[in-house]
């Protein structure tokens, strides 16, 4: 399978949570062994949803950290901004002409955030975003994308375009496939079925003993249980399902003592913020380590930009050919 | 003025005829000299209607030999293809950004194009046409567009971009304006209002002598002139409107003498042709130079490449930084 490519890609929005190290991040590191990877800072997708460019430089490394300190090695595979990388522009004009814009308007992903962000007005690059995203994927001739159920969507677009260019010009692109991810999506600390830093109920991969202590105080439990001694319903409780994912020795105690009433919920809240603590150690630690040497974090970025970009040109020197573009 | 910049662009779909002459080349050659004048061979643009590009770079050639022999300067102005200047890429998808779905179907030009070519399902890229012309237009910061009528809405397309982008991160662009064609179109030999290769009805720049004889020998007149004696019409005759161009001198005479019948239609045809072929002659000329030395052609075009090429790079730096990309 090492001869296999995958695309990973994240929207850099800054720091990052447990829930996209839950959802992703820790995927990512399994299938850096099996995959030859490339992982993309898509910076020039958070402009379909946010024309405020400001902070993306600094969110973008910020993102880059969060992935080096969880265990993505950047001397295996390339880490690299979108906007750094022209051929991803170059291959999303071409594939513009292999897709009708009611192909594009049948996406369910677009209708679901028109409806949530309240859009009345689509933007022309935000209907056209699985087609930036099919240039990311097939300009590194991405065999598999590991993406949530949400995407799959997409990459059937991807898969329609490399068809039609294959079909037009000869072979080029494999037809990516996604991998989907195991792992269900962790609650928000408010209850919330998404944790997302819009929603301000995150942990994030960077906060200390003592923030997440706090967090975890105003976390949500199951509300009849008011004080130690009422029995709980753990199967309802945020916390329990922290719990499952970050204490899995005691989670069939805590669901005993729970339900009997013999744990209080600020013992098992404080109990849970030390072991997601002591899971995210290592991950601070090596956190640290890079924001005390940003030199190091850029050279990182540099040499990824450097090696991707190497590839795309390959990639679309095969394109221009056989388009006989000259 | 020659501070100020113009983009000029054609689709190279080939040799060019008479109708380019007059509607377009003859205008540039004269605007070359008051402007810094960028000459664009927009091969993408192609793809919008017409996906086979085995030809593109042939046509390309032939469009850009037919520049050079109608007087373009060459060491004046950089003469290049869209294909080879990833900026033009880039810039398209940040602009993709800054206009909705909308307005983009609200332009006129495509909704005509949609009619006339029977397009049932818009491509995306058709769709986008207006927002990489911003781009060609842009990238060279060019204050004037020389366009047909038809092309006005687009440039009113791009106006808007430019201001968008100007208010969202900063001042980069200026807000083009067109530069109308003064020459009325040529109408086709058959009488067809529009002279066009796919229609055949053209006379190229490159046809010889006997060939333009031959084509002039079957172009439609006055019908109700038979013979030699019968009075003719000249308002209503297509040789007569070529007269008016390229044989100015003698258009009273030859008004007089049709509307009496003194003068034959084959004769004043004859007449016609050879005056198109003596105005064709220094074009054919220059042509023929060039043909005999294609190293030299080729050399134009990548000596402009490469300095469309630095221009465009400095204006994606601007962009990048007022961006703040990073
Ligand atoms: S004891 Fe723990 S699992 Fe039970 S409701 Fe309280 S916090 Fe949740
Ligand atoms: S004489 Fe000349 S102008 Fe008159 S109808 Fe014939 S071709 Fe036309």
């Amino acid at each position: 399978m090492a001869d296999k490519r995958i695309l990973s890609g994240m929207r850099p929005t800054g720091k990052l949570h447990i829930g996209h190290y839950v959802g992703a991040l820790e995927n990512w590191v399994k299938l850096q062994h099996q995959y030859q990877s490339f992982y993309l800072i898509a910076d020039y997708h958070v402009l379909t949803t946010n024309l405020d460019t400001s902070d993306i430089f600094d969110n973008s490394i910020q993102m880059l950290i969060d992935w080096l300190a969880a265990g993505l090695d950047p001397v295996k595979s390339p880490m690299f901004r979108q906007s750094q990388i022209k051929q991803h522009t170059e291959l999303h004009l071409i594939f513009s002409m292999l897709i009708t814009v009611n192909r594009l308007e049948r996406n369910p992903t677009l209708k679901d955030q028109i409806r949530d962000l309240n859009i009345e007005n689509v933007i022309y690059g935000h209907l056209g975003y699985p087609v930036l995203q099919t240039a990311d994927i097939l300009l590194y001739k991405g065999n598999f994308v590991p993406v949530g159920e949400d995407q799959v969507p997409h990459i059937e677009i991807s898969r329609e375009i490399a068809r039609r260019f294959n079909n037009q010009y000869g072979e080029v692109f494999p037809e990516p496939e996604p991998l989907l991810t195991k792992f269900a999506r962790l609650q928000g600390l408010d209850g919330n079925a998404k944790m997302s830093k819009s929603l301000g109920n995150t942990i994030l991969l960077s906060d200390d003993p003592d923030t997440i202590k706090n967090k975890l105080r105003k976390a949500v439990t199951d509300p009849n249980k008011i004080r130690k001694g009422d029995p709980g319903n753990p199967d309802i409780c945020l916390v329990f399902s922290y719990h499952k994912k970050f204490n899995p020795d005691e989670v069939a105690e805590i669901d005993k003592n729970c339900r009997s009433g013999a744990l209080g919920c600020v013992d098992c809240k404080m109990n849970c913020a030390a072991k997601i603590s002591s899971f995210l150690e290592p991950v601070r630690e090596k956190r640290k380590y890079y924001e005390d040497r940003m030199n190091e974090v850029l050279d990182i970025l540099h040499d990824g930009e450097n090696r991707a970009r190497a590839f795309a040109e390959q990639t679309m020197s095969e394109v221009h050919e056989k388009m006989r573009l000259g």
